[in-house]
């Protein structure tokens, strides 16, 4: 073994994004406005987010070109090494191999600049001088302060305060980027305000601050919404990662068996999969594919699917797609990035299609895969991260029992050096598994 | 501007330390025992540290094989990137080209582990269980721990209490390695119990700390002594990540004028420079080299160079060293790293001899220009490497100035993920610049 990790050249980064709705006979359910839950038109949503957003939403066109000064700032950290978890692989003593694409390289440490960056972009394009958004342990907002910073235009933040208040490194982050971030509730907006005299001493939510957020924008001239997974044009833009996946194997003469990514949103599992969705649906080629979910959030494996809103506001378009109800209150795990209510459409096609499996990992299982992993491979992932790593390490373990060399790839999102009070109370014994019914089917 | 990014593939990893001890013509100075104040054998010094890491610390050959259990460990993670800063250079209008050595990306998140893995190599060859150490603010400790556990010995970690108590994070990481850490002093050593005697309080020293970790190492039998900095060998396994940088330079076609790098213990300015050496020394090449050191602690700017002690304890051997004495106890700045009395003699010798210049900042100055990288290149860093990035943004408006088109090279030697705090601080206005005169001349 030459290459354990496997890099490309910045002259080999995609220049062009996978979309993947025309492979799909039928097309997506459209959003709903959610006063008249009619059918909502590009303008509508245009009011809402960028443009250049909206326009890549409904895009029909398969291969979508990076625009030039996205592909330049790109660079800043990509392509991201694929590793080969060869000590991973001789722990297990399995015979399948085991890559995974190590997006904590990115500066704010996962993949959720692959779609802040060109976002940032379409917003400047647009003569827009703010974008608004919301953040809940803070990965979305820095990355999306990072890429602001970059394109010289304002990110406000809001977020969600019980997370502003444990866990002030990623505010400081965000600062650092020169990002403008209020703990939500605030008294910023109307709905903000209207929350704080309902209950003066609430946490926030997630689905708060979607409204402040969202309020903010759409009152603002020169400001609009940004939102960090569960659109289609987020999951297009994450495709790079999978097209870089897929030069980096076929560098090392290797193809895919098994695909695995966290879901919480559905973006970087998205991201990983979308590219080998012409193999899988036009040539036919057996890829498993695996979406990795939190027992305390089990949107894919006991949600319906059914038009619901994205916030808990009702301020968002209604989107079809899995959902526990988005009055759903997760409990406090520590993977935050996993504690939403809904999923991308695009994932929700799959999974009911039955292009892909999805399986709900326990807690506790997730940090003991992951300090196996950071025992053999060295890196500390994110809790979020750690449910991809559970599912290739059970795969791995089925490959053995079935003597099986297969290729198993899994998206390591992000790092965990924000995370090490959860690996604190994993070592201190004190994680509680905690699991959920999901809503009456 | 094709590549930004400069990797090299893992084939062209070096396979060789350089080692410039041959390079001096009078040799370095020996050290000293303690007690006798006479030249220590390598017999004697074995003692304290593994073997193999003084058979190094001796040795005269020029190139020194790295082990190839040792190549195959450091492909976890090497080799690291170099990364043309140029939107720091259209930001400063520069006509020089910025280039960084990118070690935040190790597992730990420094350049530490790449003396810490030999070094747990060779304790590992010689059948010893435990390596002992001292850790400040927690990156040396956290290297130890991440190599140990790819080795399967154990890792004793005497950390600071003071750090203990403040940084959490830094120990959760340790442990997630199963490297084992207390607060310094503690109840496990005599030293230690005298020093909680005297004054139950104590926030500690790292010379407390590292005189704890001698105690334990040289009392058991399968425990020795690690070091993470100032020694030849650290300096001279260092030297893998300027050998990575001249084969990168080369690649893009280019040669240095400027090499820059912080200057705590000397271990990370000597790793960048050392393989350089012999352009300089033999070739006559004129390129300069600059260690960039706090004001706070001003070793090379102020310091005398004098035999003196690595501990304030008075344990270790005598090392002929800039020094400002060891029971110097620097103020609290946040370049924790750079908060060391003495200096590598490799370093001292370059310094003495005109091949390098030194230069001191406040801690202020060396914030803002960590600001204005992270708004152009994006990646937060470290304090400790905020120098050296004040140190290149000079250089850079000076060839401005002088409109010359110059190659500055500066080694990015951490991530600041576990330094939020401190700009948190700086970006409230609560840092105030600190300066040490400096011991009597």
């Amino acid at each position: 073994m030459k290459n354990k990790m496997i890099h490309l050249d910045q002259t080999d980064l995609p220049t062009s994004w996978f979309n993947p709705l025309p492979l799909f006979e039928e097309p997506l359910d459209p959003p709903l406005n959610p006063k008249t839950e009619e059918p909502m038109k590009p303008e509508e949503l245009k009011e809402i987010f960028p443009e250049g957003s909206i326009d890549l939403e409904m895009s029909q066109k398969r291969e979508v070109d990076v625009p030039e000064e996205v592909s330049e700032k790109y660079k800043i950290w990509r392509p991201t090494p694929l590793i080969r978890a060869t000590n991973l692989e001789r722990e297990l003593g399995t015979p399948a191999r085991i890559y995974f694409k190590y997006e904590g390289a990115s500066p704010p440490g996962s993949h959720k600049p692959n779609t802040a960056l060109p976002q940032t972009y379409y917003a400047k394009q647009e003569g827009l001088k703010t974008l608004t958004t919301e953040t809940g342990a803070g990965q979305w907002g820095s990355a999306l302060s990072f890429t602001t910073s970059q394109f010289g235009i304002n990110a406000k933040v809001f977020m969600v305060r019980v997370s502003y208040d444990q866990k002030p490194f990623r505010k400081s982050m965000i600062q650092s980027w020169n990002g403008d971030i209020v703990p939500s509730p605030s008294e910023e907006t109307e709905v903000g305000r209207s929350f704080l005299k309902e209950n003066p001493d609430t946490d926030g939510t997630l689905g708060m601050a979607i409204s402040e957020a969202i309020e903010l924008a759409t009152k603002s001239e020169d400001a609009k919404y940004s939102l960090g997974s569960v659109l289609n044009h987020v999951l297009i833009h994450q495709s790079i990662l999978g097209k870089e996946t897929r030069l980096q194997l076929e560098k090392d003469g290797q193809k895919p068996d098994v695909l695995i990514g966290c879901t919480g949103g559905g973006s970087n599992f998205g991201g990983l999969v979308l590219p080998f969705l012409k193999d899988i649906i036009e040539e036919g080629r057996d890829i498993k594919l695996i979406g990795a979910e939190a027992t305390a959030c089990p949107t894919l494996t006991k949600g319906n699917q059914e038009y619901d809103y994205a916030d808990s506001g009702e301020m968002t378009p209604l989107m079809n797609m899995y959902t526990l109800g988005h009055d759903f209150v997760p409990d406090g795990i520590h993977a935050g990035g996993l504690r939403y209510h809904g999923m991308a459409p695009i994932v929700g096609r799959l999974n009911s299609k039955g292009y892909m499996t999805a399986r709900a990992f326990e807690q506790t299982d997730i940090f003991e895969a992951a300090l196996t992993f950071a025992n053999t491979e060295g890196y500390i992932p994110a809790p979020e991260s750690a449910h991809a790593i559970k599912a290739a390490i059970d795969e791995a373990k089925k490959a053995k029992e079935e003597n099986e060399e297969k290729n198993i790839v899994f998206n390591y999102s992000g790092h965990g050096n924000f995370d090490m009070a959860a690996y604190d109370d994993y070592l201190a014994g004190k994680l509680e598994d905690v699991y959920h019914e999901g809503p009456e089917q």
